[in-house]
């Protein structure tokens, strides 16, 4: 099994220029590229299992950056397709988010909040299924602070690559906006139904 | 909402004293305590929200340790409850580990290579529900390298903690042996059947 | 005392522009302000240690992403100040990089290479004074991975902030030509000379 | 060039068995070992440099785990050496210290409230030779938030290996009363001397 590039329905983007995107879903292109090539190098060298374990076992230690480098930008671009939506008040995400926030605003509100946080990474909101709740983390490079086990509602890529075309960091609430002012709450909402 | 501790049904254990567990435990308590101890600094802090943002942020960043901490060690506890039981060739996960590894016992040798990487952490086994394959990772401290969006099948606990009541360092394999040895696949599998 | 902004002699420079460089310095302005904010904010907590043990700690544990966020850039700028100037091949560094590397070419040889690594950065040259030996390694974020208690010889600034005003992603090599292109080595030779 | 594994002159120690400081070396020669591998398995995969590109800079990006990890802990059975010492108040670090914390004492004061940072890693006190000021940080694992370029002053081991064959983990503080009982702090204050 290989992971395969996946292809997104995105029409124009407000806020967000074409050239942005094109150089973005290159970037992500290459995460899909590498979680494979890891998995091939693994492979690769365990031929040589013994002579090789501790190489082979950075390999796997590495392969999260990859994995999550893939994964986030898919979770990213699939809320931009077909054109935005705005959030429907009837949704399940609706109340959960008005029970934990106190209205479906107020995620946005919160999401800007940790989008603030320093640093390149991404704003990921999960679902906790043991504990009933909402969290919404920001997440370092692709790897560092994921909540372990628990399915993803909504993610904003903070790398500087995501907004660089267009804007320059100090402008970083600038492309938030842009990223807002795309979402397709369909995908978003769908996905929370989902796990419930 | 404030985060319980659970209580697990262990019984005696084969080659993990009841000290060992008794201070694990012990640990894993911790956990809870200082995931609610940031849920509540956060809110205390955001009483003067603009003033205290950088603050906020850095604890929000720091919450998968703690979050991970506590939850991973559910998991870890979960698998020994009530007492050792063998995997069952008719489940599920004997399927889907056939496939990726030629055998189910496959697994096993798997997550004892993965077990090997230096340094401190867990070793994760998860379910890629959209790859459709098993990734078996190790993940440093608790929150650097899981796997995004993934639910888990089955943890290993490789801090030092888990095992240095009754093993040194360099006896890590018979800490492994240990683990394997009071494992209730019964909750292993289950998990695996609760995702498909 | 407080951290101060640093001015750097920089004249007009091949291949970064001006609107570049004049983004990247607001960014270092912006980690010195944050040095000094952890600081300020230890400090007020500090007046109430006890309940603010934790949030304390965990500001301290971020210290070094702002601290070295700071000095790296000022490593950085410092290296293309007054104007560039090619390798010395009488300095203490020329001989000690042909020790190591053959010849004082393949240093940057090197660099290139190292420069290659997945994800954002710094490429950082260090001297071990121990083990007499240069090392050269890539260093995630600020923080994650400095070689301990070595002095430094030569940064690369490899976030994507960097470049981004000026190239995508995928022409990181022509900003690396363009890093080269301006280094003053004689600031490079003689933060070696004060090793020795 | 190959790193060695250093020879330490310890004496008995207080608060700390034979059997503690004989494990503890144990894993300190891993590190120098692993330091030494990971050159060699870069020179090796170096013979066909670019099929190999990736796997050679995730070993050069792991390189910091273990060669601080073999630092270290050369920094820390160092200051334990022929026999506790204390504090010399004619000392520099004396005077530098009494300029920051008011006394010297009020460094041990200091350091202990990092000590208690959550986690695994290491406290490690620098001296900023640009700032001219002492730091003191926690460093997760080994290579997390080390402070880029400063010389270091102090180190004590936080590493769960550090004190479990004596003290569980919820006794650190006792383990932390034993660090502090073996100082010999001649060897503390001469690494402050050649600082300066």
């Amino acid at each position: 099994m290989k992971y395969q590039i996946r292809k997104f329905n995105l029409s124009v983007l407000t806020g967000l220029s074409s050239k942005q995107i094109e150089v973005h879903l290159g970037l992500y292109e290459g995460y899909v590229k590498h979680v494979n090539l890891i998995r091939e190098k693994i492979a690769e060298l365990s031929q040589n299992q013994e002579a090789n374990a501790y190489v082979i076992n950075e390999l796997r230690r590495r392969f999260a950056f990859e994995f999550n480098g893939m994964r986030l930008h898919e979770y990213y671009f699939e809320q931009f397709q077909n054109s935005a939506s705005v959030q429907s008040m009837n949704s399940a995400l609706a109340r959960a988010t008005t029970e934990k926030y106190g209205s479906y605003e107020n995620l946005s509100v919160h999401i800007r909040g940790v989008a603030s946080t320093r640093g390149i990474g991404w704003v990921v909101v999960y679902f906790d299924t043991i504990g009933k709740t909402i969290h919404t983390v920001f997440v370092s490079e692709h790897e560092i602070g994921q909540l372990t086990g628990l399915p993803i509602i909504l993610v904003i890529d903070m790398w500087e690559h995501a907004f660089m075309v267009d804007y320059v960091p100090t402008e970083k609430s600038k492309y938030i906006d842009a990223v807002f002012a795309n979402l397709n709450w369909k995908f978003i909402e769908k996905r929370f139904d989902l796990i419930k």
